[in-house]
């Protein structure tokens, strides 16, 4: 089935909005038209957290509704399969170190199911570092000694690259000392390393900065940054296995339907697709949602599962708490655009490369092989010279093919496909990443709840945040709360 | 409540079998005499992986009867609060890189009750190796060097410390190459890169190969040691961080009360401890188990979440297939040793140590300060030299004081706790670790089901086997088969 988002470029067909995947749910919703239910718990968002969420109540005896605005599941992350090939969307590695993420992977078996995006057995076997207008070549070993050198000067704040500031990820600010370093951006930080780094190391370390927010240095976190590199083990080599190696041979939907999958075999998950939620209203004794188009829907508890950046087009009654409504009003700052090219140079499939500061698209690697033989290049580009890559095609076949200088490994695009994730009215940006001194003003006023109100989303989770990992955390957070609370009510009730 | 596990020794009251722990379970059963109930599973075991397993399937809707032959949860990995204190009887550490132990951290919201073991600010703040007679002292930084290298040496079967040969630890035999060298023993492996040791090399390298399998070398798989090389990443920094850094504060049972506490709450939880299993008989229909004093239960199916080299004592009709029987008959190898010392040389708290191969204690740490100041060392031995530690208090005392050479740093011993594995009837040992051969012959038998009997343990886990992750992983794999199943028998039951 077509999804309504992403689009796809071929020379024969252009471009065209919609891609099939296998995340898209037919039929919409089952839901009957007369029926009038009360529900459990009503589930507001089928990503990831949305998802678990459902999962987790229906398996755990709760009525659930499901409301989400797309037509598909899988929120920021999905897989489009594409004459049997999977390209990702959004989110598509994951790995054993990941704790929510690996737990449902070997929950479902499914351990077996991925491979790695590098293979660095074939013809263009080596990195592309293009720094302006100058080009230059070197092995994937000499790739991985310069970004050990200039990411191990500038994550080493603490003479123990990162251990000492950031001891246990999951309680970020555990050394008070933490919240000041969120004040300091990647500016600030490269900044005060510059004289210590080589051009080489300072374009290597900024684009893989900036590969990891989406935004510009300015505006990236520098702490949030250390959050990432210690989830990672503090090092590049942790950095590369976690990030960037390990995906689904079927794809990211293949992995997100399995949660659907269990939830409706429940029987106790109703849901409805293409169904935004326009107000959320809590009279203490229950929740009230109204979908965009008028239709109301009650339950003892809501879990709100949308993103940071599309809160604010709910309405709240009562409405939230200042803390809150700053943090959305604020936003998270990644614009990432990530757009993938069949190119039929099979031998590309080995490359990686970085063109910055001045190409569209800063950071890509051969990432896999079509079934028709040709490479799959994955791109990204970000705030830093942002891009509508369906605005101006040409513009984006330009950005691609300046990835590389060397005239000799010129891609011919067969294919393009990416999804507009700064326009996308349910994301309104790629994962969260934050700006210098938000997480220490507002990651508690995130993840608080709102009377019967509890908000989920990976872009508040603790470990790894803006991660399918970190979404999975708090769908699991939010449902065990919501039974364990609805559970004892019971109790209670039954007893009077 | 006192368990009757474990020992302690103190100067005052001497040797005294049992001691306290928050897994102790009162009252031991919830089953009343008259009852004679159908359940949907019965789990046998009540250590993480039978935890699991029953509060799973307790949450998700069945109904549940957990056995365990001890007066307590936890199995192979519980604590004993004295004073105030948690001392680890078996199993301490946890990681965020340990998916299924901190997705369940995480749930609880457990994952600021976590602290570091080491502690490098005190006085006696270095690495003590002795070996034989000779003893030197180094920096906790040149311990770090020593080890780096040495294990370097040790896992660089490849010529990439091990990712070439074990790229996914959770498909151990990925590979196809990964079988042959499973039957490489550590001594194998020590013998073939012997010229290239120093003896301190040697030495650091053999003691920590032999804390990790509290076996001989000879008897020590040296794949399986791989594959937790792989886990912690392909580093000794890896290895520190996942293997002997962060523990509970409150220790483990309080943990493991966690699962227990949450499926009793569902109310569909009986059990039974100090109920030892003697029978198991799957008619095809049902399952009949059969304690030690004859009581019988039945149920739809069966969840043995027993160890490896307690399954013999079970009789099971019919008989178990060939594989398992075999496996079962070989059993795994490890007979570790593991002794608290509370000595009271404060600066004793930054210290770490190595007495090999002479002493039966070979590797030990501070571990932490106990309420009185003192400081809290434990000491690891195993089948290289092994001892039961109750039999003969002084020569116990001496092998912890042989850990020592440096006469200004004699430990004062104030108390010992520990409990003797091996000779643990439901246990046989400590975690799982494999003779070589064993697992490419094995792993795919422990995990097979027979009928309607499912094997659930951390010592066939995929990922973190041996491990309290890989008792969790197991746990939740059978509750969700057990659930799975049940819930399409009744559909074809209420629409037949």
């Amino acid at each position: 089935m077509d999804s309504r988002d992403g689009y796809t470029w071929t020379p024969t067909d252009g471009l065209k909005a919609g891609v099939p995947s296998l995340g898209v749910i037919t039929p919409s919703t089952n839901l009957s038209e007369s029926e009038e239910e009360f529900y459990d718990v009503i589930v507001v968002g089928a990503g990831y957290c949305g998802l678990t969420a459902a999962r987790n109540a229906a398996v755990e005896g709760l009525k659930v509704l499901l409301l989400e605005g797309r037509d598909r599941i899988g929120g920021r992350s999905w897989s489009s399969n594409i004459q049997g090939y999977p390209f990702e969307m959004g989110g598509t590695w994951v790995h054993w170190g990941q704790s929510n993420t690996w737990r449902e992977i070997v929950r479902y078996q499914m351990m077996n199911e991925v491979e790695k995006s590098f293979d660095f057995s074939h013809g263009v076997n080596h990195y592309e570092l293009n720094i302006g207008l100058e080009g230059s070549t070197m092995s994937h070993d000499e790739e991985d000694a310069l970004l050990i050198a200039a990411l191990n000067k500038f994550t080493n704040i603490d003479g123990a690259y990162g251990r000492n500031m950031i001891p246990l990820p999951y309680d970020m600010f555990h050394v008070a000392n933490a919240t000041h370093l969120d004040d300091v951006s990647a500016q600030d930080r490269i900044d005060a390393i510059a004289l210590s780094l080589s051009p080489q190391e300072r374009a290597a370390v900024e684009s893989f900065v900036l590969l990891c927010s989406g935004a510009t240095l300015a505006t990236t976190s520098f702490l949030e940054f250390m959050h990432w590199w210690a989830l990672c083990g503090y090092t590049y080599a942790g950095c590369i296995d976690m990030l960037i190696t390990w995906k689904f041979k079927g794809g990211q939907s293949s992995f997100a339907i399995k949660f659907f999958q269990e939830a409706l075999a429940t029987k106790r998950l109703a849901y409805a697709f293409n169904s935004p939620v326009n107000n959320i209203q809590d009279t203490g004794r229950k929740v009230q949602v109204t979908t965009r188009d008028g239709r109301r829907y009650h339950a003892a508890r809501l879990i709100s599962a949308m993103p940071l950046n599309v809160l604010g087009e709910v309405t709240f009654d009562p409405p939230l708490c200042a803390g809150k409504t700053k943090a959305i009003a604020t936003g998270h700052v990644n614009q990432c655009v990530k757009v993938h090219a069949e190119v039929s140079n099979k031998d590309l499939r080995s490359w990686t490369g970085v063109a910055y500061p001045h190409n569209e698209l800063m950071y890509a690697i051969g990432d896999g092989t079509t079934p028709a033989g040709n490479t799959h290049i994955v791109c990204f580009g970000g705030s830093n010279k942002h891009i509508d890559p369906e605005d101006d095609i040409d513009a984006t076949k330009r950005a691609v093919t300046n990835m590389f200088v060397q005239q000799k490994d010129q891609p011919n695009i067969e294919r393009l496909v990416f999804h507009n994730w700064s326009k996308d009215e349910f994301a309104k940006g790629a994962w969260f990443f934050s700006s210098p001194g938000f997480l220490a003003k507002h990651l508690d006023d995130m993840r608080e709840r709102h009377g019967n109100v509890l908000f989920a989303n990976s872009d508040w989770a603790l470990g790894w945040r803006s991660f399918i990992d970190g979404a999975i955390e708090e769908g699991t957070r939010v449902a065990y709360e919501v039974r364990t609370e609805l559970t004892k009510l019971r109790e209670v009730h039954s007893s009077s």
